[in-house]
């Protein structure tokens, strides 16, 4: 049986990685939190963005914006007239659903995308009703997805505004502010990590349609002329992707792989696309997750968003099926020139290369954080029949917890909480001496610990402790005074 | 001259560390973004919390939690009945005043904690008028400072709800489902960062009262009847605070001096609460905050807040005088105790030690991440009138950017380059090869790279450059074969 993102939201809440939010009072639909392993686990998701993204490249710079802003950033980027979803309302009850997943729950077809009419229509001609009370619906209608909120005690135009659905549009409103005090020029980017926000009429699947969540965001500007990018090396050229294109789609196939210079050379998408498509696609291979179940989506031509000319997914190949866990749009100028438009402030720049004023074109890859971390839970997720329980394969670049410190027995316990305190510092360690040595592996397989180190009688006379990798249960014999380094190697992508 | 908040803004601003928020649309008051240099300085002070008191502690565990939660979190707590400011209406105009801070501004009298009749008596008895179109003010009434939102499309009971004005609630709401999940035991403690939010009725100050910031905060978990703190060491009891007691405010005395045992001893405060103020004022003395420009300020009876036994800031001297950056308070059982009345689900547990099932009582550190930004900031912030430029003497720890490398000369640039890719994967780097040395050393005191490395031909030959340390200007020559480790060494501790 395959596990279900139900069995992983179970998996989650008893190990302490997910918890309901306001669960003693019954829950809120759509709002987790994070418990003690989880929160550590997304910091190390987010860090290892940061790092990757922002720290180690010298063109990408990074900002931290507010959640609550100006409405106006809403209005000028199109989200006040069109961010909603289409909404159908029993017209007894009063239960309400999202239009497209209540076609295609009853029809069990692809809804995406369908308009007002269309969904009244199917209505109509299926006989749908509420699901709920068996009444008939009313007819379709838009819902905005931006959760307001009032700012001041006075009411003001200015004052009923919206917590971000994205934390894009904070990277464009501060565009001239970063440009002004930074001393980058184009191509460059600047990047965000952070919560947005979005009333999901229906929210859906834990984590992957909540209703408070966490995005990184990158919005790399780039002269509006040039389609050369110079940072495609030949191994970026010669890297395989997985791809569903939209001739796949249309003709129902499945995917099928692609170079990344074979996408450029048969216009699949331009060079500075391929280039971010291939960096993402590679932090997430870099994270751990397995390469066959990472895929490139093209949106269909009826799926791309207002601002948006060309527009890749990756998707994850969850044990239910492929999902978007990542989504690479081009758009191109829309965003700067839309706020010049609204706040009649200029927003071009000026070049060096080329000695003139421009907008610059933008692509923008879009990280959902928690979706991240869902991918990287079940790519990690064994349930090891042979040792009995799960193992979660986390990276240990990327687990809460790295180290576990075990006397064999109690007697050895001064040697093992000195060896504790030695590693502590150094580590996010737990000191474990109950229950059985294999009780204790196995709970220490369970949270993803990738090492844990036993202290015996043995090493108790020759300076030395084992330790056991979680992945394979291999064992090796090492010199507390080499203890740090060998671990500190192991992370690093020396196992055992 | 002192430098004032508004000097500190405009620095912040002119360096990419703070933006105002939307500032292209006019502004929203209450709101700022972190720009490049800010987020960087932000994020290390938030890991070093995180690591200080998580992940170096075994008794501390992390959440994070949604920032939108049950409406029924805010009842409980006491947030909806009495989490209000009192405001003063012009007549005419409808501008709004927060009352105590108006009678303050023009009585220059110190109001807080006055009473919604106070002010009112203060206001007729003075005649304070509007201060914007001059006309009377209509009587003062409490106006709550949660900022509230619907959540879903359907008008509920619970869908009215609030976003979080402290981040401590998620913990209490969250307790048992950590201690259900966690290897804790009596005492320990859950700690929390992150947003919260609080409609001001006058924001100002900079980032001081601001309407969204982020918090950190610990809320630990203690038998009720435990008294003593065996986590106390010698050190800490014999640790000096500087304090300001209620004795020293009621007699309108400047502080004093108090060794943490004597604080014991007097029953100025419990042996945890002590212990945790001793933890956090070590922490911002960790962080390179002069000890000198920290002390404690004992809250006086009539200023606790409704669950509060006990309180200590701990303030830091601004150069405009002292000022609030920690909330250290004694909250005794009552959080836990509202959350079983109101949710109806025990909070007691069971206590090993004792053999006995508890509400524990709770010691709680609050750390404003913004005001501890602030305090970093001002404590870090030097005019060199001697060098002729600011130096922004950050613990190295701290900095934003570690490294900057510049050739002294164009010809270096190949060589430059090289010693810039060596560092860049192990420190934030940046290379700077415009304008004279002078310059570019001044460049970055000002937002404060701790270490110059210069590439001259004298190193060319023999494989060095030097490194020059921003707070002394004093210059090393180091192998670069040696450089990351030095550079390692220097960001411990071990300066120039």
């Amino acid at each position: 049986m395959a596990l279900t993102i139900e069995d992983m939201a179970i998996f989650c809440k008893k190990k302490g990685f997910i918890f309901p939010n306001s669960e003693i009072y019954g829950g809120i639909a759509g709002f987790f939190d994070y418990g003690p392993l989880g929160v550590e686990l997304k910091n190390n998701i987010k860090q290892s963005w940061w790092k990757t993204f922002v720290q180690d490249r010298d063109d990408v710079v990074g900002i931290d914006g507010t959640t609550i802003t100006h409405p106006k950033v809403w209005k000028a980027s199109g989200h006040v007239d069109c961010f909603g979803d289409i909404m159908l309302e029993c017209t007894k009850c009063k239960e309400r659903f999202r239009g497209d997943h209540l076609i295609q729950d009853v029809l069990k077809i692809q809804a995406d995308g369908l308009s007002k009419e269309d969904i009244d229509k199917l209505v109509i001609e299926n006989k749908i009703h509420c699901t709920k009370c068996k009444s008939p619906l009313g007819p379709a209608h838009e819902f905005n997805l931006m959760f307001t909120t009032q700012v001041g005690p006075v009411v003001t135009e200015e004052s009923k505004t919206y917590l971000r659905p994205e934390t894009a549009q904070l990277i464009f409103a501060d565009f001239k502010a970063v440009m002004d005090t930074s001393r980058q020029k184009l191509p460059f980017g600047i990047a965000q990590s952070g919560r947005a926000y979005r009333n999901e009429i229906s929210p859906r699947d834990f984590l992957f349609r909540s209703r408070e969540f966490e995005q990184m965001e990158i919005e790399f500007f780039i002269h509006p002329k040039e389609t050369k990018c110079a940072l495609l090396s030949k191994e970026d050229l010669d890297f395989e992707f997985q791809i569903l294109t939209q001739d796949n789609q249309e003709k129902n196939q499945s995917h099928s792989k692609i170079k990344a210079k074979d996408m450029i050379k048969n216009k699949v998408a331009g060079e500075w696309h391929v280039y971010w498509l291939r960096q993402v696609y590679q932090w997430f291979i870099d994270m751990g997750i397995k390469k066959e179940n990472l895929r490139l989506r093209e949106h269909l031509k009826d799926e791309l968003a207002h601002y948006s000319s060309a527009c890749f997914d990756i998707e994850y190949q969850f044990p239910s099926g492929w999902k978007e866990i990542h989504g690479n749009a081009n758009r191109g100028q829309f965003d700067l020139q839309q706020h010049e438009k609204v706040s009649k402030k200029s927003m071009a720049i000026f070049d060096e290369a080329t000695q003139e004023k421009v907008i610059p074109r933008v692509i923008e890859p879009s990280q959902g954080t928690d979706r991240a971390f869902l991918a990287v839970m079940f790519d990690a997720y064994e349930d090891d029949k042979e040792r009995g329980n799960i193992v979660l394969k986390l990276s240990p670049r990327l687990s809460p917890i790295k180290v576990a410190v075990l006397p064999l027995v109690n007697k050895l316990e001064d040697e093992a909480k000195r060896i504790y305190n030695l590693l502590k510092k150094e580590f996010t360690c737990i000191y474990d001496r109950s229950g059985s040595v294999g009780r204790r592996y196995a709970r220490a397989d369970e949270i993803g610990i990738p090492y844990c180190i036993t202290v015996d009688f043995e090493g108790k006379d020759d300076k030395t402790v084992t330790i056991r990798y979680r992945d394979n249960t291999k064992q090796v014999r090492v010199k507390i005074d080499d203890l740090i380094d060998t671990i500190n190697n192991m992370i690093k992508g020396k196992y055992l």
